[in-house]
């Protein structure tokens, strides 16, 4: 058993959901690398201070360079805006780190490429938090389907809705704003889709055409008070062409009142189907043929200890994991790595793959025509 | 209190629950025209008979004119294969009579255009058989968002799924040719998706981008022992605007285990949501804000007699309305309209629209790109 | 093919949803007995009048003794109150009559064995409406259990909530007055759990320990804006031993905001369970252990064909059955039975056993003790 | 900020929660008084060291006064079998240690009672670790109900079933003998259900009339290979009354397949309902009246930050707490009062009334009629 020590960028939603799961993984797990809260920034040097007394580091620091040059961390977490994780990352990599990236890995192709290309020269470990990958409910899912439980994939359909800007009185912020944030809802909530979608079909998407709806064309701006125009997407829609042969539909908005965290999917198979709720974290629906048609149905299946790594946390059933005990899990499938030099899902490499998606998408709405993925 | 005569041609699925509705309608609503079962139709006269005497006709026929021709039939039922409907419709109004056309019209656009021209010429009523919208808590809901509940609407999402042929060792038929049966998943069930979403919206579809998937490339052939390639859709996807402004997405696929009548869809507006889902036709989920967000989460409202006219079968909340009911809905509303001369919906003019957007999606699947609504 | 003449005593809920089942059965079922709407009672001329041409018969009367003196009247259903039902049932037995009787059979342990007495001498058919045992889904489960799909059993499990008195601002009625109505809860709703109980687990409740509350001990009398004391049960518990072996649990409440047929109930079995919620009348959830533990699951088992008589009303699965049809069922069963000269459930002695059990939780409820069912 | 030293005594599913939740609360809460795991104990000094390393504890010992008498340990968890609590906790509390205490407390009242004198006379804190209503959306249910948006309590309904010994093929075991382990469902599962009980209704239970079943007579003893009775409960049923006045059921089993962590219950008012179930701990249904009946419906609340304290884990709704975390919020209840010197709910002397309602309900299931709470 040995220490590693961690520093964390950013501490917000995903700071500290990385900093539970570093606290906790130790005790969960049991693994021989255990995390050691050496380093925590925030561009406010209040708030770092703040924020290493609440989350337990040993210091704090409102420069990431700090955290970067600090000899005594091993392992970075990047959970700041997108625009800056590259010059983060791949300082990170540089400096020999290893990295836990939250999603998406930037604002363009060519920075995430630019990551790629810093970890495929480094000898580290590299992770993106696509963490509804990562549910063991989700890994058992693709065991299934792997194992044949469906029969062959025929489709794959996704939805993920939230509503955080739903409120058409919710004023202007930088997050509507092409240049400053990127694409809207396809950037914040597709990628994600993305993401469940490549990883429960061992496939990749290579062909899309895609659609943005701006819902709200306007919106108060806080500091002038006048309305400015929103650019970029509330909704946006696909239909794709997986490299497997398969094909299926995407769609997400950020407007969508009521769902909270409404990532639900389905992967429809020749012999059953396999559907997923992420509102309901611990449940998987089944479908598969019965020899009596007065018995079939699809069953809600309860997460359990069957559903590793569920076991390391509870030896019953029906207990429930909850989002952090997902992102000590993502997390574990990188110590593990690095640890013993495995590979991670999904990489930086894998990462850029769900980004090229999102951008050939942002090219088909714009073009009004199918986009081949790069 | 008076009755109207009544002709059913097709004794399958539909024309059943036609004549069942027939047989209820008058008791349920109390309507000043109540149905009275003159003569049946099948083209075996066999069959014939025997659906006469199981279903209670005073006469039955093999030929169909038979029922056109009948003096004492002033409302004729349409439950045959969609390739002859027109000849019927035509030939049913042309002698005076009333029309309950099953859905889709026909095969093809001209087909469903000359129904519409002989309907426009003519005095009687008719009404198209898309019996999703006819649902009394589908009624409420269009009227809840006619009110304002959920503010303006901003997106139709709706899926519909069957597992009718997902079995891949079903055997070949004529339902997979493109030239006996026009398209596959598109004609079957994607109208009855379409119908939705013109209704719920108060508006139409204008402009699609559409995707195929023939799923099971062949089949085995019953006759022959040999494998026969399928050439039309088992899953059908599509991106809409409409010409209201709004967008969405439409989806359905005839190869989805597990679904039996698979169509749910959401509203979503600038104040909230509301979702269906056909498997649970006395459910509706609604969401709107709550002042209290400790208490705000989407409700679970049950059927009950403030959804009209559910009151006409119970007086109760929560006892379920079925399928039948629901038909039995569709023509009171055609009784209706035939007793005081209002209007149907959707009528033969109605019901072509509906399938000009099928027909565009068919087109845009075909050229892979944008196609506009003719 | 032979009509049979019907009489229907009584115009609200339950006259008007047998009719419904009178008029719609032939159709359904195509059996050889025919129902024909022959004469409605109502004690109202007006109603009486207004009824009959709503619902389609061919006369009406204000008085009950018309119906029973009908020659053409071979069956009678009986949808008045309680109080009244044993003297029209036994003067329609002693007329030559078959008696569809509503739920519960009367008051009073003696009037419903006086029904009893009446039928045994009779050669004439009897049911009693205890229609939720009548849903074609729950004669799959029965048949199920039977089959030993879940083993054998080991508990039964029920509760009826409503919310028919749930406001406390309703005012005072004869329902809630022991002398006009006798029990409250119990008589309304328990009935139908014990019915449910006896039909699902083929074995009947012997001893029971139960509790009243009233929970609303007065409400305002509309006549003189006083307060007046309830004097029956808003809710009624119990703690049953039946006759097998078993044990179980039955609950019911009519101030149950919220539940509008809240009928649940579980079969605990050694192999699995089965439940089922009225609410949801087309949905039967089904556990048995699977081999795969990742795969285990209760499943939601939508009706269907294969669950008989639905075909008689759908071909296809997942189209849902509604109230009304479940009467129909209901209806079909006493068709047959008098077609063929088979058995009804519940006939009238199986209602008197019903009823004892009903008895036995009041006699306990009001000594605070354990009973026997006499 | 200082450091609180712990020592957890148990290794099996509590202690492992018990140490995830020392591990993670101070990340997540942030409070001033931080969990340091000093020492572990489990009876084999095997299995004691491995779960040190495992679980990152600085010492272990079999000897759990090892533990009591750890000058660094302030706090200790009591983690094993139910018969040991009393001497432990006394030893503890003896030793001027605060402590949480595993439930029950202990296998019978003269037990309790002393660990509740125990705990009378020393300044240190306790807790008994019925977690069910440390949930927060549990927590904003009470405050919901403490607020009138129910109206007045009329009813507490509730179940927990679990499968843990459904399978009649399990071997016997010290859990079926009623010397080594007290009462069976009884004691492992009512105990939780009696512990929300008195918790959502702010009231206690007062009188009871309680039945057991033993459901599988015998099993296979493993040792000798032949049958051994069963004499304690599989199924404990109740109906109870509460010193507010309000009457309710309370019904476990550990024979009930399927049923993972099966505990349910519903809180009747004059305004409204509100219904939980564990298996989804995330969801909280409540209804209330809506001025349009239309509307009106039970809604499905998701968790979220205005469900304190979720906020801690979370800035988002919907995206799941777990049974972990909510066993962190456990503690954090207790390090706050110990931190700032106020109560916890439930205290030893808390355990011990829901300890007593036990003790009535086999009272009286013994005696076979109504039994008052000593």
């Amino acid at each position: 058993m040995k220490t590693i020590g961690i520093g964390v960028i950013g501490t917000a939603f995903m700071g500290k959901a990385h900093s539970i799961a570093y606290a906790a993984a130790g005790t969960v797990f049991g693994g021989s690398l255990r995390p050691k809260l050496e380093i925590v920034c925030d561009q406010s040097p209040e708030i770092a201070e703040a924020k290493r007394k609440e989350m337990g580091f040993e210091r704090c620091t409102s420069n990431y360079m700090d955290v970067i040059n600090d000899p005594k961390v091993e392992l970075i977490s990047i959970c700041v805006p997108n625009a800056v994780h590259k010059e983060i990352a791949v300082a990170a990599l540089a400096a020999g780190k290893h990295v836990w990236c939250e999603k998406p890995m930037s604002t363009n192709l060519a920075d995430s490429q630019a990551m790629v290309d810093a970890a495929a020269t480094s000898p580290q470990k590299t992770i993106v938090g696509y963490n509804y990958t990562q549910n063991p409910l989700v890994h058992s899912a693709r065991d299934l389907i792997r194992e044949g439980v469906i029969g062959d994939i025929t489709g794959f359909f996704g939805v993920y809705d939230v509503d955080n800007e739903a409120d058409p009185e919710r004023p202007y912020s930088w997050r509507m704003n092409r240049e400053l944030s990127g694409t809207g809802a396809n950037a914040d909530v597709m990628c994600h889709l993305v993401s469940v979608a490549h990883f429960i079909t061992d496939s990749e998407i290579s062909r899309v055409v895609g659609e943005y709806d701006i819902v709200y064309a306007d919106r108060e701006d806080p500091k002038t008070g006048t309305r400015k125009a929103v650019d970029n997407d509330d909704v946006c829609m696909a239909i794709a062409r997986f490299n497997s042969g398969i094909k299926g539909t995407l769609r997400v908005s950020r407007v969508a009142w009521g769902r909270k965290c409404g990532l639900s999917w389905e992967v429809h198979g020749s012999k059953g189907m396999i559907r997923f709720d992420q509102e309901r974290l611990n449940e998987l629906q089944l479908f598969t043929q019965d020899q009596d048609p007065r018995q079939q149905g699809f069953r809600t299946i309860l997460s359990g200890p069957y559903h590793k790594p569920y076991d390391a946390f509870l030896p019953n059933a029906g207990h429930n994991l909850g989002y952090v005990d997902v992102k000590a899990c993502e997390l574990n499938q990188l110590l593990t790595a690095i640890d013993s030099d495995t590979t991670t899902w999904p990489s930086f490499a894998d990462g850029l793959q769900i980004e090229k998606v999102m951008d050939a998408i942002d090219r088909s709405a714009m073009a009004g025509q199918w986009m081949d993925v790069e």
